[in-house]
């Protein structure tokens, strides 16, 4: 019996594709942070490259305003680009469309990638259209760059590391998820000022993205529930399972926390940032949370 | 009443897509070519960026081996980059999935990508994986580099220029669109030693491709009917409208004749070159052959 997609989940099914690509020298980091880094060892600016898609009856539903589609399509690779501590330069968009779809729909999605566009600074270079047989599908290729000495992977995080969430986390399925704001201003004070050792966006939920984040670091982690920041209406169950947040998760050294901490509420006085807990030796770990983040390949959710 | 897709057509479409899109000063060639160009004037490589899907249903099926989909997938990208001068870098992926495929389909389908990215030296940079609740989606993104003085676009055709097509043309439905060659190789050779005024790769047929290439260049064109090199067993018909061949497209000064075809018979003697029209003044232009190329968004071929 051949075995099916349904029953081997995300990360794994990402480990058995990533096995044993081609690759070139100047490919810094290849699968398995939020973009790939391209660069020499000794050059001063290091080239991101992230690619990622919407498709309808999964990531956006037909009776959504296209305009919010828009702006979610480009601003998720943009989020992505941000928590390498980059940021965003030029854009493609490949669109598969079916026959029916009214023109309105078309022109205001687009619409939505022009105002995320115009605000991030990203050029929308080219793209492809084609047509869909099922649900409309919009993919987005996002180039951006990082300074070679405030690229933040999400690797580096070392036992004892504090854990910082910005915004606040879960329900984002009420409509957030539609509107976020890429923390691209907030990624590069914290890469230029404060080295995070590790840092990724949320796109999965905390109780998915975490364990990523530390098993890259060869890490385990301490996470205090009670901390977690929850959005209005949210529980915390929900924050760590709803995904879709955009917030930065981020590790660094616990000496930082004073003066991260002071120096952050002086500048972006509006957004909260939390510490929810800390990177440990991975053999401290227990076994998982039990609440669990999206996994794109489990049926039932 | 609001007007849909099918009603458009896909060069309409584009052109409406691409009204207004904000873009950066180091774009020096956004949408409307083969890939989009970044760089400055002064550069001496500039960077090609191209995006790129194929789709069951439209561009293959399920019953196809999914090894000669991945070849397909990543070289009708690398085609496009050869087709502006250059020389493909770093691919990204996005696979939207069907959650009840099985296991050895995608193990063969990156069998097949891994087998163009070896051949044509591209590194498998990183990717996206997402559930697909219809079809399986997938989207390439790459990057290549060119020379400057050696990047060729559709738009630098001259009145009076000689049209030529490398290979034979049509048929391509039989099975050679899945096992097609990117012409990297002769398109870098004919950039860097004939610098071709314009240069295209077809994908969509002569009969769509040309007027395309034609109009970019503000020329018309007589194409030689008679002269189409076709594939054994297809029709001059076919040719013109049958679509996937990705053999290179194209403009030439007519004093280049001589010298560009015996240079090219001992360099490539197995690969024909044919002379198949010339560029003409756009006011000598008929109505556009009634054979027409492919359009993605006309229902009914």
């Amino acid at each position: 019996v051949k075995r099916r997609l349904a029953e081997l989940g995300e990360d794994r099914l990402v480990k058995r594709l990533t096995r044993s690509l081609p690759t070139l020298a100047n490919v810094v980091h290849g699968p398995g942070d939020d973009c790939a880094v391209i660069g020499g060892p000794r050059d001063r600016v290091w080239q991101l490259l992230k690619t990622d898609c919407v498709i309808e009856g999964i990531h956006f539903t037909r009776d959504i305003e296209p305009k919010r589609v828009g702006w979610k399509a480009l601003c998720r690779a943009i989020s992505d680009i941000a928590a390498m501590g980059g940021e965003p330069a030029h854009a493609l968009l490949t669109i598969a469309l079916p026959l029916d779809l009214e023109l309105p729909w078309i022109d205001a999605f687009y619409a939505g990638v022009r105002k995320a566009a115009r605000q991030y600074r990203v050029a929308i270079a080219g793209g492809e259209t084609a047509r869909s047989p099922g649900p409309i599908f919009i993919n987005v290729a996002l180039t951006g760059m990082v300074e070679r000495r405030q690229c933040i992977l999400r690797s580096g995080g070392k036992p004892g590391d504090a854990i910082y969430v910005t915004g606040r986390l879960g329900g984002s399925l009420s409509g957030r998820h539609l509107d976020f704001v890429p923390r691209v201003i907030e990624a590069r004070w914290l890469a230029n000022l404060f080295r995070p050792h590790a840092m990724m966006d949320l796109s999965d939920g905390l109780g998915a993205d975490l364990p990523r984040l530390a098993a890259a670091s060869a890490c385990g982690y301490r996470l205090q529930r009670e901390l977690i920041p929850t959005n209005a209406g949210a529980s915390t169950d929900q924050a760590i399972s709803d995904g879709e947040d955009y917030e930065l998760l981020f590790a660094i050294a616990p000496s930082m926390r004073t003066r991260l901490e002071s120096a952050w509420h002086r500048k972006f006085p509006r957004l909260p940032l939390t510490r929810i807990g800390e990177l440990i030796h991975p053999s401290h770990t227990r076994k998982p949370n039990t609440v669990r983040g999206f996994d794109h390949f489990t049926p039932a959710q």
